[in-house]
């Protein structure tokens, strides 16, 4: 049985940032977390792709043991044309074309109906509420979004926060969707909200963790090189919820183990373009990376 | 005798913040920085003020165990009247009036000279220079700037990094004065000076240690009311060398632990207008925020 189950998008991606230019390479939210989630569980997802959907990408996947028999096929795949500039804080889109996304009805696999774990990973608000009815009895909800949801969809966003255990937000994102620039107070409004927990995503500057009545400050890694930031968010989300999923702990002591694989994840990611760089790190990186995240933050 | 010495402005603030106002209030780099030092140590200020500054405020200082012999008397004192707006991220500066500032000559008197420990708060890097030639023998010598003097007198700021043993910055400089978007560069391209450490303040988003081999990443203290975030950075660095006087002990790993005060002491200034909030905390406030530091960053 597949577990998590991430809903998201699979895209190609044209993409360049100041070290190169890619593309149609393998991208998508439901790509990365599920790649991310792999190094800890066995993950499903659950997108569309059309027929010009390069069969090898499929392949790759289930060879990193991720099922993907919730992806349905539809005319075209969803492709995002972007670049990043000289800072590579964010990503200036060129063009994106929905194409099957478009027409996408989300019809979950038998096989995945009685995980444990979900993630709604970023995609339209009412496709991760669609998702979220057909599994049965989950133990963990855990979405991300983005700012073109809260712009455009907000409604059902915030009832796709209401179905969610955990939300999982930039820091634009989380001061946009509560009207503060204040993080605490962004969360604190989060909480307010049914969700049991808030994370906070900071890129460089790490990653925030609120819950009811303690706060977590997981440290950015200090990469130096950073090649193509594509998908970081992703592998956070779907490595926090992969090593979920595995230990089937959900203290607040253990979210935070699940927040310093999945900066260490999203930290590996960046350090190539697309899936390039996951694709050639062992159990030994991560657990190498682990320690050095503790030793950054011992005084 | 006075040890730190703290070289840096004192001044007479207006500010207006979504929260309040103030008029004429002490203020400046060296009143800040020397203020959360004397939690730690008995600091010794070098610099000038006019006929016009309140003599409260010097027996104010003193009252802290500050020495004030090092403040010269000029004509009118410096006077800064600034904004800030509603995400408090950045002070708007209205208008400046160096006043006596301008004519300042740097007399380090005999009971400041034998200090180990220098403090080059941000003022003039001319005048950081000077101070730090008249002092005979320190064993630490930590600074920090803004971006004025990066645009204005980067020369003179250079020969500065050269004479100090630990910079101190904001991002956004760190970011400006070596010219890349990326701190871990930033900080690499510091080392390459004279300077065995580097330390980058990120606010909110906390601060890093970079040294030759290693690196610390200290969490930002999440609040939630902040009032008036002036003179946090100069807080900041006051209480690091405040801290390392006292304990006499420059290892790295205590420098991780005098970050820490230096962030307990900053966050606690953003609580309130001016120094009004360092003048309510004991020494119980600060070691309980400092095992609420230590449990944000656990896992």
């Amino acid at each position: 049985m597949a577990d998590p189950i991430i809903i998201g998008t699979v895209a190609l991606d044209s993409l360049e940032t100041p070290f190169g230019k890619v593309q149609n390479i393998l991208g998508g939210s439901a790509s990365y977390a599920s790649l991310a989630a792999s190094f800890f569980s066995k993950p499903g997802i659950l997108s569309i792709v059309g027929k010009d959907f390069p069969c090898e990408h499929i392949k790759f996947l289930n060879g990193r043991g991720i099922n993907t028999e919730g992806i349905v096929l539809g005319e075209k795949t969803f492709r995002w044309q972007g670049f990043y500039e000289f800072d590579m804080n964010e990503a200036k889109t060129l063009r994106t074309e929905l194409n099957a996304l478009e027409s996408y009805k989300v019809n979950v696999p038998e096989n995945y109906k009685n995980a444990k774990y979900v993630f709604l990973a970023n995609i339209d608000p009412e496709l991760q509420l669609a998702a979220i009815k057909q599994i049965k009895n989950p133990e963990l909800v855990v979405m991300d979004t983005m700012n073109f949801w809260i712009e455009h969809k907000k409604k059902q966003l915030l009832e796709a926060i209401d179905k969610s255990d955990v939300i999982v937000l930039n820091d634009a994102e989380a001061r946009q969707l509560f009207n503060t620039p204040n993080l605490v107070k962004a969360a604190n409004a989060a909480l307010k909200l049914h969700s049991k927990s808030v994370i906070i995503k900071k890129g460089e500057h790490g990653a925030l963790l609120f819950t009811d009545k303690k706060h977590f400050s997981a440290p950015g890694y200090p990469l130096e090189n950073i090649k193509d930031p594509t998908g970081c968010g992703d592998c956070f989300g779907g490595a926090f919820i992969g090593y979920l999923a595995k230990t089937r702990d959900l203290s607040e002591a253990n979210m935070r183990k699940a927040i310093i694989y999945g900066s260490i994840i999203a930290s590996y990611n960046a350090e190539d373009f697309g899936t390039k760089r996951l694709q050639k790190i062992s159990h030994e990186d991560i657990e190498k990376r682990y320690k050095e995240f503790k030793d950054i933050r011992e005084f």
